[in-house]
């Protein structure tokens, strides 16, 4: 299985350099068009169109090349070519490396589209990115509630070229309602005169096109299909959402979350492809708002300036007590958005949850109290240790409570509970952190002597 | 599409509670396996066995209740009553039940169950947890290479009730060697009395048993697959891995990963179900590791005590620095760890990467600079600004450094790089950011005197 796409990017290179085409097509015989098109990615645009031109189910391969890549290469071909390829790929792909042309390169490729084609463009870009519309394809198999299952066999026999999937089969009136489905399976194990109505299950799991892309993803991988159809406000089918986009919706979503736990705003997409501007851009939000946030830190510190000259040793545990706090807290934040992400955790179950997070907290902060005030003791004296500890149990219990928490308030003003990332935590739990610290510290150590 | 479980669950305890079973038998009706379970398991295990006794499909219902529940009902159920559920589960799932009861259930079941379904049990059960052998089932569709297409659909229709899917079927010789893999879809195109050989497609791509889950979930979701068909080392056909298990071990791997960011150590499982200890055992390494991390700061700070003696105000940013540092580490290694899940970033692209990640950091340091200067001069003078400006853009790129390369030296020893998680890096970033400002500031500012 370990195909080295570099190494057969060179045989390519090295074949077409010397314009012998046919022994570089040799060397992608057998591959399977996603490998084909990884392939096809390291040559140079106008080498990896000249392959792709004679290569059997070229459009196949097209819509597995990355995005840009599928731009870039479309600006390679003349006009009639580009038309029939876009002709030959699945609707849904089709859709989506149309709206990634400039408004000239469209403009070019309209007319030279078949009608049908044309419309579902338009139909199918009309609906908003993370849509279950924009994800939709309009290939899928169609069946008549009144057909017999011979006759839906030789029907779907006749589609089977065109649609995704003909697996699971959708039974529509003359206005195109969704009545009910039918599996293949179902169909090759009934008697042929059965009819569909009596065959289908009317009682589909669907999805609407103006849902969340996530939702039907989840919705999905819930019911273990392969296709949930889509419906507009009247009923009426308009596309189906197949398993494997919902398999990349789930992981876009997944990296989504895991970015935004770090600060990062917004995904950027293929991380060696992400330019150092939009790497910038990125990151930068949180790590600036974070320098401001410290405005409220640093009030803190400059409050208890006293105790602080008359116990230098306080300066040794603050960037540990600090951290605690924040590293707790993310953690509790990064326990809750995933489990809120997956569905696992809803709204109602916060109340129960703090109480069981107070009590996790409470036994971490114990545990780490322990830890540092040995330190405490051994770099100063048994009352900075009992500082230490109490400071220690109060931040790490402020933390967790925090970080718990935020995701939940977060969605409840319908913001995105994963932008409770790390740096907001660390920001929040920085200024709790030092107040808490050096107000215990007031209370204890004595202020004007050193201790 | 909201049903809530909770509803139907009031209803099925209030009948259940006056014993109207066909009451509470009605509610469940027209509802989906997996909304049946989700209801059932609000309800005392004694009553949601009476119901599941009682219901069609109950094994498919069974097998969606969450695995601890399942273990739990199994204690309700009489032992034959038992064996016939187990009985009529998908192998894969009934293999993951037995795996999950304690040893004396397991004897009890055992002699109660059909000779191959014991033998069954006894095969999968040896596979290692994580790999595509416990991933897999033995329920698929089988045909021979001689078969025509129409006794390859008799076959298949005999077949279905029990095969996960019919959708590909695998042809194998006498040996059960993997010859080829043939779609349904290509079947019913063909002619009749087209032969299976002449049909099939020989260069199946396949998984071997002892292969990490993962690449299983990986290789499905590349090539589009209904499922992936396994073989042993001999190259005969022990199973196959159909493509919502593989949609659950890629969720299931990046809350794996997103726990391990947060330094949970390993997955907690479903959060809403884990106990306080668990969240503890799970939570508290890299904590407190932490508090003996910083020993080192600690050690810095110590080193440094005359120049903070001399120069309060630089504790006002001490706090802010160490997070930055880290903060910008932690995006970093979260991009990085999250880009060599996915498979979109390998060892190899390391240098490159490093360079462009380095001319972020630059950027993103010098904006914080830019802010903390600011800052530091409204505070405290120019030198002040200069020190925090300088220390910034250092500690910044030191961070983002360390928490590119971690990921990429964990991998390196075989260590999953999910492991260079945000208090790790804070820990390392911590004493080193606290040595780089107070270097810098013993280096400009004046010792003694108040600035």
């Amino acid at each position: 299985m370990s195909i080295t796409h570099e190494d057969i990017a060179l045989v390519l290179s090295a074949a077409l350099h010397n314009d012998q085409l046919d022994e570089a097509l040799d060397a992608l015989k057998g591959l399977r068009p996603v490998d084909i098109a990884d392939a096809l990615e390291l040559v140079a645009p106008e080498q990896a169109w000249r392959l792709l031109e004679r290569l059997p189910g070229r459009a196949e391969i097209y819509a597995y090349f990355d995005a840009d890549e599928q731009v870039r290469l479309a600006r390679e071909f003349p006009r009639a070519t580009l038309a029939r390829l876009v002709g030959e790929m699945p609707a849904d792909e089709r859709t989506d490396l149309f709206k990634r042309l400039d408004p000239k390169q469209q403009n070019e490729l309209l007319p030279a589209l078949a009608q049908a084609e044309r419309e579902d463009i338009r139909r199918l870009s009309s609906y908003e990115e993370g849509t279950a519309g924009a994800l939709m394809t309009s290939d899928y198999a169609m069946l008549k509630p009144g057909m017999t299952v011979a006759q839906a066999l030789a029907s779907l026999r006749h589609e089977a070229p065109d649609a995704e999937t003909i697996y699971q089969s959708y039974v529509i009136d003359d206005e195109r309602r969704l009545l009910g489905v039918v599996s293949l399976r179902d169909l090759i194990l009934a008697h042929p005169d059965k009819t569909i109505d009596q065959l289908m299950i009317a009682d589909v799991v669907s999805g609407e096109v103006g849902e969340d892309q996530e939702d039907i993803a989840k919705r999905i991988t819930r019911y273990d299909l392969l296709a949930l159809p889509i419906t507009d406000q009247m009923g009426c089918l308009v596309g189906i959402v197949t398993y494997d986009d919902a398999m990349d919706v789930a992981s876009e979503e997944a990296t989504d979350d895991f970015h935004k736990s770090a600060g990062v705003t917004t995904s950027v997409g293929n991380l060696k492809d992400a330019t150092i501007g939009l790497l910038y851009r990125k990151r930068v939000f949180w790590l600036v708002l974070l320098v401001f946030g410290n405005l409220f830190s640093g009030a803190g510190i400059a409050h208890f300036e006293d105790i602080i000259a008359a116990n230098l040793v306080l300066v040794f545990f603050l960037p540990l007590l600090v951290d605690s706090g924040g590293n707790a807290g993310s953690q509790s934040s990064t326990l809750m958005v995933r489990a809120m992400a997956t569905g696992e955790v809803v709204m109602k179950d916060w109340f129960k949850l703090l109480g069981r997070e107070a009590t996790v907290a409470l036994l971490l902060g114990c545990t780490m109290a322990a830890a540092v005030s040995l330190l405490g003791y051994i770099r100063g004296d048994s009352l900075v240790a009992l500082v230490l500890a109490l400071s220690m149990v109060s931040i790490v219990m402020v933390g967790c409570v925090i970080g718990m928490s935020l995701p939940f308030v977060l969605s409840k003003f319908n913001l995105d509970p994963a932008s409770a990332s790390a740096p907001l935590i660390t920001s929040v739990c920085d200024a709790s952190g030092v107040v808490v610290y050096l107000y215990i510290a007031s209370q204890i150590l004595p202020g004007m002597s050193m201790g």
